[in-house]
């Protein structure tokens, strides 16, 4: 007899978290916990109410499922076949997937990795994302949070105040940028003009700077932009990879946006077949997800795991953060 | 009354510098003197092969520049006039440009990035290029010349063995690197093929894969690269900005193809104009050429100047290298 529950954790923030659509100083997750009363397994829910993700649906989501969810183990294929029909929110979806595969590997002492059949990563090395925040206080930021420590910064913008941000924090540093701006530009050719000004800057690569949908406009950016452009919104947990291979150079994989372990995994080794860059982001979560996306960063180019990072007191204590790199303890 | 010298340097190399159209164990550049008996200048001259410039060339074109040198000191610019009237070899220009330039700075007291009227450059750290070698000798060289310490390499590569290659050295690091074929494909959907191929690898930049000159070839794949593409024989000492932004995403300035500094300059600010990257890059050279080139990385993204680092006794000592950054002492 195997249990489900789950259970609704409000995330403090160390400081108040903004991106160019919103605003928040705490985030409310869900901790999904599957066991037989021997052994359990825990996943995470960072719903996102970009995605239409509410705490409200996950509870009631979940409730959909725990009607169905088998109460012995059943093979994970089946158990697949479950999850798909029942077409939970992304999010949803992967605590309750990774919970269980969670709870098969403690049963069975296997490794994550090794249950996945992948390798396991070696050094983890996040970047770390800065918030908007006005220019005049990036300094104090970087230094306050010892940013130095981290081999690349993710700095988050939006088209009002993205130079002024850019140049604040390229004042303070040369280390490489990710910038993020969240579908914040509408207009392909304004996007170009503002990238073309920042080939001085040491930027690495740009993350969706437009809506996602926008296919056309996206195609013909990419023809011209002096970045590399990563997908984010663009790709939750489907994509036309032959068509978005012309849209960006590379996808941003979120556990949460793929909606779970084996479907991210997917979207990774299809992203490489269509000879794109890969990234491995987050949500705000707690160190129980980080530590499960930590699982498929073997190979991957762009690792942005800091989620955990700006929740005070976060619950769980699994990783352990040291000069950027990430370790399970 | 101020006199001009030439001299002769044979630089023996630490290992044997192979690239994919040539090999080589030493390297003979000229030093150019200029003084008036009481300050001095000096100069390097780095001849390459690859644009037609041979050590003979250099003694006899600078016999032709002697046999109109000022003897007396003249303004930059009219010396500039005399310079382009001769059209002098690029790298001998810089030489004597440069030496001329150092003279000057001495007389007065001032640095050379004043007197230039740029910014003094802060921290200059260099990537550090592998030549093409056995694919089983990478890790070996990898271990013996530390190269942990930088924080990105150049990989030299050709057609033949760039898969190979690669591969060794993504098995022993994954700092980031810098791919540079120097002119290796000739096909543009074969190097599109291979370019394809490597978005696994920690790749930042890929340099002049093709030759210099296929302008519709280069239009046709930067439209389709997986990578950031930067022209080195492309771009000498002058370049048509409006076709070459179609063809690179950005540019490797040498102060021995640019002819001299004024005109280094020029070019790094004309690509920052046209919205390309910029990188500086350098021959085979002694402290004393790299230290020139050094006066102009301020605000450059990619720095490659680790021409210094292999050769055997290298006579100036003018730079230290720790951890990979270069400090002229």
């Amino acid at each position: 007899m195997i249990t489900w529950q789950i259970e609704q954790i409000k995330l403090n923030l160390k400081y108040t978290w903004k991106l160019s659509r919103n605003a928040t100083d705490f985030k409310l997750n869900n901790i999904i916990t599957v066991g037989d009363g021997k052994h359990n397994g825990k996943g995470e829910v960072a719903p996102n109410i970009r995605y239409n993700e509410t705490p409200e649906l996950m509870l009631s989501e979940f409730e959909r499922f725990a009607n169905v969810a088998p109460s012995t183990c059943i093979h994970i294929e089946e158990f697949t076949e479950l999850l798909d029909s029942l077409k939970l929110p992304n999010a949803l979806r992967f605590g309750i997937e990774s919970a269980y595969i969670h709870f098969r590997c403690v049963q069975s002492g296997e490794s994550v990795c090794d249950y996945l059949g992948i390798q396991h990563p070696t050094i983890i090395a996040t970047s770390f994302s800065l918030p908007i925040m006005p220019a005049d206080e990036i300094a104090a930021f970087y230094k306050q949070h010892h940013l130095e420590r981290f081999t690349r910064l993710k700095l988050k913008v939006n088209a009002e105040y993205a130079h002024d941000l850019l140049q604040a924090l390229s004042k303070v540093t040369r280390q490489p940028l990710i910038i993020d701006a969240n579908e914040g530009w509408k207009n392909p050719d304004e996007l170009l003009s503002f990238l073309n000004e920042l080939t001085p800057y040491n930027i690495d690569i740009i993350e969706q700077p437009m809506p996602a949908g926008l296919d056309a406009e996206y195609t013909y950016v990419k023809k011209q932009s002096p970045f590399l452009l990563i997908a984010d919104e663009s790709i939750c947990n489907h994509a036309n990879f032959e068509q978005l291979k012309h849209q960006f150079h590379g996808i941003n994989m979120k556990l949460m946006k793929a909606g779970g372990y084996i479907n991210g995994l997917r979207l990774l080794n299809e992203a490489v077949k269509h000879n794109m860059h890969t990234m491995v982001g987050c949500m705000i979560e707690t160190s129980l997800g980080i530590s499960s996306a930590m699982n498929v960063c073997a190979g991957v180019k762009f690792i942005d795991l800091d989620g955990f990072l700006i929740i005070k007191d976060e619950p769980f204590g699994i990783i352990e953060e040291n000069k950027g790199q990430l370790r399970v303890i």
